[in-house]
């Protein structure tokens, strides 16, 4: 079985290229997305604990089955550990025969902020400009980097409610050409916006953008409201807008819709995608991804994870799983 | 986080005697189900593929929270792979962070045959002496070595489909003081039995054991019978019988319970340890342990395992999980 550390993801992705890696990532995304049906999916399953959620993500179809285990702890920071820390495992679905465990902190990074510009790619204005991150924590120079493989951008307005944060978020991005704009408020990075990433880690209902904020039509691509409990967007601002989301049965549970009637239906992303339907900010207004991480996300990038790594020789094996001349002979290995 | 291949499972057993570990194992879970009520408990999520099942086993208290990731494709052997593989994880609930990743194929057959055991030891008859085996398959030297420290065992009576599975059986426990009877079918192997462990692979209905086998009071250990339409006992032996279960709604799903009305209730075994009710063959006849195999078995002897590595310096510490100065600086790993 293999095994990758962060290292290991760190030299793949630097062999590649971010551009490379980003845009193979929404490929690997389109085609699963496509083949929606052949997917056995379920929501994922959560252990509700003191300070934070615990969950698992299970997806499989006919070749690969995959997990991911992901916690969620807004309050980590203040004991100097991570908000979001995960692993993820990737079988052969035939056998059940594991093939590989991996870190999945930093491929959980990159699949959202590549999942987000896939879906930006088809919902937000080909001509979008401006990128507004509201939350500047793990996730935002990420979403930078994918946004900025798909769109021309000029600028990027910012906000978050810790100064350092604002800072970290500013130093890591003097390396881009990019114009930066740190905001006061989520309503002034909001300004002129073709783009909003909301982005935060409270896990309660918040109201991070309100409607009197949106002043032009704009792609709203929510990604903080994702557990049940914790959402950013003010309902009437939902209720106004059109929205996408991955998975509608999850959705439902732990995106920003919980907001709605249990009975609201939407566009899932992966009709899009198949051009089955087309929606676009410039001819249906305001439109918002109601994203919350699906497992079929971490399937493909656990897939990519797979393939380059074999390809390029990358990982440890490890004997986790026993191999053995006569199959029903386990205790001969003790 | 540290990673245990299989060597490491071999040599930690090895440095402390397998008595030593199945009771120290045994009073482990003994602990845990004691503490019942502090667990958040959940059936097995399951998806069902092509020649078998992959499925995901998650539960936490306020201190640990675990998952084990196991398949069951009974065609596997054909294919020169095990029926049953498994991988696990443990976390620390108050902050998410994963603590150890293992080989769990090696640690299943174990904590299987401590929990096989364990019930034994309330609900069989305190002289049993005759141990009948039907399926002699990965478990079955585990279900003998684990009954073997709790019972003062004369013969052990054994019978599998496959006539090869009973010579790697016959090997395998040449070492053990132990009067070794192979038998030609599950009637014959039954005769005279105390103890009755059906441990068979088929996933559909099956009736392995009926009720003319059974001739005396026995305690039945039906482990096989863990699969919605996977069942290995005759619908009127489970009616006839007193059974006891891990956890009333998974054996509902997945034992052989599934037989009977959806409204049937039993006893659990946790009530049983706490020593809340008490059932013994001796004094309640026939007593069926309808044993799925339950989530807090996988993590009682990960925290097991867990503690034992740490004290004796076992197992691969990996860069899993990133180790940040700004725990919102994420990018700065790439």
């Amino acid at each position: 079985m293999l095994v990758l550390e962060i290292e290991d993801i760190k030299t793949l992705i630097s062999k590649i290229g971010y551009k490379e890696f980003y845009l193979e990532l929404i490929k690997t995304m389109e085609e699963d997305y496509s083949a929606w049906e052949s997917f056995d999916k379920c929501p994922r399953v959560a252990n509700h604990v003191d300070g934070g959620v615990i969950e698992l993500m299970p997806i499989s179809n006919d070749t690969l089955y995959s997990f991911k285990y992901v916690n969620g702890h807004p309050k980590n920071p203040t004991q100097h550990k991570m908000t979001v820390m995960a692993t993820g495992q990737l079988s052969l679905t035939k056998t059940g025969e594991p093939l590989m465990f991996t870190e999945m902190t930093l491929l959980t990074a990159l699949r959202t902020a590549a999942n987000s510009a896939m879906a930006a790619k088809y919902l937000a204005k080909k001509d979008s400009r401006i990128l507004t991150l509201i939350g500047t924590g793990a996730q935002s120079e990420f979403q930078y980097l994918a946004f900025s493989y798909i769109f021309d951008l000029k600028e990027v307005r910012y906000y978050d409610t810790d100064p350092k944060a604002m800072e970290k978020f500013a130093t890591n991005m003097s390396q881009y050409n990019i114009l930066l704009t740190p905001c006061k408020d989520a309503y002034e990075a909001t300004q002129g916006a073709d783009i909003v990433t909301t982005c935060t880690a409270d896990k309660r209902y918040q109201t991070v953008l309100t409607k009197d904020m949106i002043q032009k039509d704009v792609f709203i691509n929510a990604l903080g409201g994702d557990c049940p409990g914790k959402t950013e967007l003010q309902k009437e601002l939902v209720e106004e807008s059109t929205v996408v989301v991955e998975f509608l049965e999850q959705a439902k549970i732990e995106g920003e819709i919980q907001q709605l009637s249990s009975s609201f239906t939407c566009t899932e992303i992966y009709e899009i995608i198949r051009g089955e339907k087309q929606l676009n900010v410039a001819t249906h207004g305001t439109i918002i991804f109601d994203s919350v991480g699906f497992a079929l996300e971490d399937y493909s990038v656990l897939r990519l994870i797979y393939n380059l790594a074999q390809k390029n020789n990358i990982g440890k094996e490890m004997n986790l799983i026993p191999k053995l001349n006569d199959v029903k002979n386990l205790f001969s290995l003790l």
